[in-house]
This record gives C-alpha cells, structure tokens and sequence, in this order.
C-alpha cells in the first residue's frame, strides 16, 4: 500500500504494538522530527516509541532517558552497553527487548554468533575479561539486586572501570530491567525487520 | 551548622550518598530552582537526586520520568503508586527505596502500619480488592516478569482498572525495578528524615 | 477505657490476635504471674503469649525456649541475638516477628536505623565482621539450610565464636525459623506498641 | 563392652554426636530417668537428646515442646504429625530428622513404603484427601512461608480440620523448621537403630 | 580446502566440538554410512555426532534414542517435537540445543519468528491450545519435575492427546534434559550452518 | 499364583507400572531373553523396562543407552556411577530412580547409611575428595545447567579425572535427569523388591 510505505507511523498504529488499546497522541513537531529520523536512518520507527506515543510527556522522558544511556559519550562503548541490554532481557525473558537488541548486538559487533550467545547463555560467548565482568555484574544484579556489595563493584574496577563506568553498568542494567517489564506487561511486539537484522558476519 | 542548613546540597555531597565517587557537576539554573523547591517544601534534597547530579542530563531525565509516573494525574492515586513502589522495592530489598518510599506510603496514608506491612510482607495488610490486585501485579511483574500473560492483565480489569491503568502499574512496577538497582548497585543512603517520618497515626 | 487499662489480657484477647479462634485457657497461677509481670515491666503482654495461652503447656513450653534463647546468659549478646532474630524473619517475611523484633533491634541498639536495615537488607547495615558472619550464617541456615557445613562453623569460629556460640547462633536462627512460621499460618497480629517504639536514637 | 551396654548414655557421649564439641552436663534426676525411660522403651536414647544434654535447661526446653507436640492428644494423629515432620524434613534435606521421623511413620504405619515415599517426594505417595491437605500445608510453609494466607487454612478446614487442629498443623511443621536447622547446622548424627527399624511390612 | 569440502568429519574434528579432548574412533562402516547421509542430505555432520564419536557405542545408543524420538511416527508432529525440543533447551539455557534445534523450528515451520519465540520466551508465541499445552507440559517436567502429577498429564489429555502421546511428550522432554546437559557440561559447538538457516520466512 | 510366579513379566504388567495404558508388544525374541536374563539374575524385570515395553524399539533404545553407561568399563567405579544416579534423582526428588538406585548405592556399598544419606542430602555422608567432587558436580549440572563452566571440569580434573572420565560423569547426571523426568511425568511405581534391599550392612 504507497500510503503505508510513505507513512509507517500511521501503519505500525494500525497494527496493534501492545496488547493495550492506548490510540497515539497527536504527535507535536519535535516527535514528528524524531520519529521521521528513526525512518530515515533506520527505515522504521522501533515500536517501543510507538507504545509510549499515546502520551507525549512519556514518550519524551522515556526517549531521554534512553539515548542517554545507550548514545552518549560513556567509557562504556555502545556494544558493551548493548551486550549488557541483551544479557538482563535473557534473564527476564523479554521478547521484545531480544530480539531488538540482540539484533543491535549484532550489528554492532559484527558477529551474528555473538548476538545470539548472549540471548541463549552469555556464559557461551567468548568474551574477554572485561566483558565477562560486566555481564557477571549485570546478571547478578538482574537477579539478586539485594546481594550486590562492595566485592562486586570491585569487580570491575578489576577490569579497568572507573567509578563512572560502574555508574554506567549499573545504570544500563537497571533500565531494561524496567523496559523489559514494560514491554512483557504489555506484550509489546518488535519490530518485524529486527528478525533478519546483521544475520551474516559482517566482512 | 548555619551554612548546612542554607546550603543542604554541599551538606549531602560531603557526607557521600553513595559508594561512588562522582563529584557533582555545576548546577544550571533549572536544577537549582528544583533543588530549592525541594528545600523548602520537604526540607532536603532527596538523596536520589544528588546521586544523579553528577551528570546533569541523567539527572533531568530521571526527574522527568519520575515526575511524571508518580506526580501527573493518573487512574492511579498517588497513594496506590507508592504502594507499589514498596511492594516492589520489599522483593528487591531495596534499602533506599524502602526507606523513602515507606515513609512516602505512612503519610500518604495517615496509616504508619500500612507502610510498614507492605515493607515487610503487603500479604499481612488489609487490602481492598483494588490494592491487592494491584500489588499482585506488581510482585509477580517483579519476581517472574517473562509469566506475566493475558490473564494477569484481565485480573486487573476484573477490579475496573482501563488499559491506560494497567499501564501505569506496569511503569510504575517497573520504574522501581529500575531504580531498586541503581540504588543497590552504587549502595545509595537514604536521608534520616525518612526514619522518623510519619511514624503516628494521622487524627 | 479503664477496665481495659487494668486487664490489657482480656482487652487483647477481645481483639482476636490470629485468624483462628482459639480461646483462652483460665490461666494458672505461674502464668498469670508472668502475664502481669510483662504488663509491669513492659505495658502489655506480648500477643505472641496471648497466642498460646489457649493451652497452658504450649504456652509454658514456648516461653520456657524463648526465655532460655534470647535472655539467659550467653556468648551472644542479647542485641546479637535479636539482630538474627529480625534476619530471620526478613527472609521468611514474617509481620509479627518483624515488627517486634525489629523493635527490640531499635531498642537495644539505640540506633533505629540498624533495626530498619536489618528488616529490609541486612547488607545495607555497617555492621563489624563479627556480626556480618553472625547474620550470614543466620540467612544461609534460614534460606538453604541442608548446604550448610563444617566451612560455614568455620566462618563463625574465624570471628571468634565457641562451639557454644556457635551452638546458640543454630538456635536461635531456628528458633525463629519456628517462630515465623507459627505466626504467618495464623496471620499473628503483633501489638501496636512495637510500630512507635524507638524511633528516635539513643542520646 | 560390657559398660556401653549398661550405659548407652556414656557410649553415645563417646562417639560424639553432632561437629560440636559441647561436654555432656551433669544429669540431674528427671533428666537421668527420662534418659533411663528412652533406653527402656526403645533401648536408646535419641541422639538429640544427647546433643541438648550440654546444657539442662535447653534439653528440658526442647523435650518439653517436643513431646507436647508429637504424644499429647491432638485432632492429628501421631502417625499424621509424624508425616508432616517427615515431609518438612524432606524439603530442609535434613538427615538427622529425616532418618529419625522417617523410621517413626514406618513404624506407626506398619507400612515402610510410605516412610520412603514421604522422604523422597509425598506426591508419590497414596494419601487420602486429608494426608495431601496436611502435607501440601505443611510444604508450603516451610517453601513459602510468607505466602501462606486464608486461602491455605481454608484447604485445611475443607478437609475437616477445626481451628484447634490448624494450629497443631503449623506448630509441627515450624517445630520441625526449627529442628532440621538445629541439627544440619550442628552436622547431627542419628542413632544407627533407625537404618533397620520397620523395613518390612507389618502383618 | 577441497580436501575438507569431501570430508567434513575430519574438518569438523580439527575444530574440536567440545572442550574435552576425545579423539574420534576409527569409524565402522555404518556410522561412516550415517555421516555420509548427513552430508549427502543436509551438509554437514551434527557436531553432536561428532562429539559422540569417540565412542562408537555410545554414539549408536545416542543416535537410536535420537532418532526414534524425533523422526519416527508419534502423534506429536515432527515440528512439534522440536518446539518441545526448543522450549525445554531454553529453561537449561543450552546454547548448542537452542541454536540447533531453534533452526529446526524455524526451517518446519517455515516461520522464523517462531523459533526465536520459543527461544526467548515462548509465551510470547501466538500458539494454539494444544501447542501451549505441550510447551507448559514440558517446561514444567524440566523446572520442577517433582511437582508433575495426574492434573498435568489430565491438562494433556484435554487437548486430545493419547496416553501414548503423553509417553512422547515426557521422553522428548526428559531427552533434552539429558542433551542439554551433556552439551553444557562439554562446552559443545553448534556447527556454524544453524546461524543463517531459515531465517527468512517460507513463500 | 502358579503361574505369576513363573512369568514374573506377565504379573507386572497386570499391576500397571505407570498412569499411562500403554499394552505390552509382543516381545521379540532377544527382548524376551533379555527379560529372562533380568529374572534370572536378580528375581524380576526393573519395572522401567516393562513401562517402555509397550514399543521395542524404545526399549531397545534405552536398555542400551543404559547398559553402556551404567555397566560398561569407564574410569568410574559402578557405585560411582550409582552414587551419581541417586544424588541427581535427590534433586529431582524422582521416588522410582531413588528407589531403584538408592537400593543399588545400599548393595554396591555394602553400607546402607551411604545409600540413604545420598537419598537424603549427600552432603551428610562422610565422602572421599573424588566422590564429593563427583556428586558437587553432578549436582550443580542438574540444578544449573547454564551455569556449568571449565571451572567446574577443572574441579573434576582437579581429584584426578580424565577427560574420558569427564564425559561419564556429564552422560551419567544427564542420563538420570532424563529417566528421572520419564519416571515422574509418567508415575512409574519401583518394584517391591528393592525396599528391603541391603538394609543391613555387608560383614
């Protein structure tokens, strides 16, 4: 349909992405920008926006807070934090969450395998020390949040993290254990494309 | 003191509210002014906010996200939500949040017991219907996110909650997730003005 | 009312103190001796005593072993032993133990603050290596008791204890084991003296 | 040797019975003649008994609440209080008990397939609706203690129970709570008489 | 490698299959007939054939069961078979069985996203009675075996299964409990074939 | 009856070994010597071969599947091998395999204590360095599959184990975690035989 190809806002609305009747807001100019630069960069804009869309100031709090944390400057690199999104929604269990971030796991690392480790058993992957600390940290934090002490952050400042870093492990981490209980709460459904994403190795 | 007492955010930085050393970052106006308002209506800063303002744009999107799910008009009262908020931050034993957010559900309530019920076990307090469907979404989204379905949603509507309702228990549940394990993760202390708070039954 | 101030037994036994109806037992002479002493010394009679007191042996038998556990002389102090008191009865999320235990946690100490801690996550309190090893002994035996083994004694005995303590460490993280259990399968509603009891810190 | 046949007491003492090393205490009269009754009756003395014996007031504590709860008349028969030990021991993996309780319900059964089957999983057991009542009962408040509410008395009570007999329900389940952690934590040995004890059907 | 393209078994074995160092057994003429099927039909040897092949008698014992289990005429459809297959290596979190048999359902349903569904989470998967029945069967039999009972196989037969179908059922799960172990505990390698197989959906 | 005492297979088959009615196939001729075999040797056919007897080629499937790992050379003893089988069907809490292997622990042994305190809690028996390792690891590879790492081979490796030897203990806990899941989702009952089995010690 020309309309829906020129219009894949309108379109995903029509497609219910959550199993909550919520009809999208009245879009103002800078959401329109927004989601009009998720379709010309990416092709589509990623239907957790098209969730919270049924309310402007919880769209734009969410998309803050959210491209803050996986976009700016970090001394964690955005693969890393994207490994970290991946490795809490495998604890959760959370559809939504891995198939879009495994999809940018392997975009970004360029190593389709890798991708899928984490969403099956990170402890799989072949990770550098570095790496591993900050998936320990992450699951263990996901699944006993009450047991994370002292020994733990020293963790990883054993592998070279400043207390900033560690700020940003923990942060990333605590946020999809918020996005993944949003997105199973509502069965919010990805993104078709997220499927067949970075499947072959990069060159 | 004197200048404590004019000057409670250099008070809170010296005595560090967390495990990390993260010197705040210059204050712009927006973040003074919200700061000063804190003062004078509660008589401190929240210490949650001077963890964050290291960073000033963390800081203003997590106010922003916060604000809204807890402050902006809702199906849900404000008392419902910081119910919730203690529910799920009794699973994460969350020491901060269920320092503040225990304090929060005694005043609210005029009801010292009820705080303290939900802190140690929501199942020993009188609820009505309504409040305990809504924690036992909160508790199970919280312990077992990838088994909440269909008919965890219906249970909610079974006690007149609408689908924007549902979503606001869903973001505010998994808010607390969120913030549960930033607080854990970077050991974060609560004001003492909490302890004392509310401690009475309201006449 | 007067009459009641005067016979808080029959005042609390009015106001039924668990979900089954069990009335009292005349009590013999060495109880009601018992009872009066706590109203003398204390205000009231303990409803966890008012529980039992509708069968005089099950009444004589617990008091026997929780007098001998918490107040006979011993390697622990008696603040010790209710710190694992509250521990216990934070992982088995007991109202009824809680609340009054943490109360005497407050007391004891006169530090309120250790007492909220220990109710929420013991790991949140400053506590010296004595007492870490005294609470974490006192969680494993309650959470995973058939793991527990010579390395875990030899944790207690690295900070000092006896085989006497360690003995008295068993018991009481047992005792309270029981104790948990008889008041949430009957819903125990503790008295409302405990809510206020030292909240403020000891001068 | 002759001795330790007359004075099974001393024998026991010699092979120590649990990792502590707690010299037994001087026998006063009514305990000596409570030991003398046990090697009368079932010709030893229990060896928890003699793990208590360190300390009079202890033993008298624990074998007063004992035998009130297992001998004295109850709405439970012995045979039923004896399964519940047996199925809260299962769930603690406690051996000591486990062997004691687990020859106990052989015996008083004539029937040594149930012992075994409660020990390894109850479900596999033929109970009849009120034996599955009182253990499902009994297993979750030892699983789940804090999740026990009306709904779980109510399972009683559709089987017949009164208020009375729900207590003892509960007051056998938390004793054995309290027992398999006494004695996994002191790493108890049981009497060898229980390995043989009515292994082979009654006639 | 035009020697490796015509003999993938020796390829295979120079990249070992699992982290224990088993050198392959010379091969009799009925495994190499088997090998050489698999290559002739598919293309490669399963690594799981080839981490087997150290030992000739259990490689045929493991393929029998194997192949009676999933290929040989059930009531359950092959596709069903490797749901369960998928459904059950999820809870274990197997990377080998999850990548493998995860193209399997994908390549017989002809729906990629389906197998990345069960993958992830199978509740998410839009499955109709019979197929939600099976998976909640079987993952039950792998989280909690011990609590499987006649309500469970009665659940089955409500969507029209046989008791002989039930039988396929249980053995299809308990073998991927016993596969997912074995490729756990050896570290095993799927073959790089399953990444990029059927990811696109069939016409 | 004359002649069940003759045709023990016939006998058993008339008592239903599972919930599931699955007739007997006709045995063919190797089937039946092997059933012959099984009198012969030990009085009667293991009830798990009668309950897969409804379709031969299953049978077949397993008895070699469990001839080769259970029987065959391998540098684990028999009783090892056994010991494993018990302390896995522990966790599972599986009444037919704990029966059946508890019974062989007790013979292979020739110390009934042995036998029940891996029925019960393996940590409570008085192990040798390589069978407690044995035993950690299979337990854990029972309980937390995922988790299972080259640290937990290194543990093996450690009391002496090959990587050969490795292999066996991973097939050994593997093959039990699947009987232990056939026998519980079907209610498989153990033959009678194996309850008084090597209840007194061997001189």
């Amino acid at each position: 349909m020309q309309q829906a190809a020129d219009n894949p806002v309108a379109d995903a609305a029509a497609a219910r992405v959550t199993a909550l009747d919520l009809p999208q807001a009245p879009l103002d100019a800078a959401t329109q920008a927004y989601f009009d630069k998720c379709v010309e960069k990416i092709g589509y804009v990623p239907n957790v926006l098209l969730a919270y869309a049924f309310d402007l100031p919880k769209l734009t709090a969410f998309a803050a807070m959210y491209n803050d944390l996986m976009l700016a400057p970090s001394g964690l690199s955005k693969l890393e934090r994207e490994m970290i999104a991946v490795a809490v929604s495998a604890v959760n269990r959370c559809y939504y969450c891995l198939t879009a971030h495994g999809a940018a796991v392997r975009s970004l690392s360029g190593n389709p395998e890798l991708g899928e480790q984490i969403v099956m058993n990170y402890r799989a992957a072949r990770l550098d020390p570095r790496q591993r600390a900050l998936l320990d940290f992450a699951v263990k934090l996901t699944e006993t949040p009450h047991a994370v002490e002292e020994a733990d952050r020293a963790g990883l400042r054993a592998v070279g993290l400043s207390d900033r870093d560690i700020w940003d492990v923990a942060a990333v981490t605590a946020f999809f254990n918020m996005s993944n209980r949003v997105a199973t709460a509502t069965d919010m459904r990805p993104n078709a494309q997220y499927l067949t994403q970075a499947r072959t190795p990069a060159d």
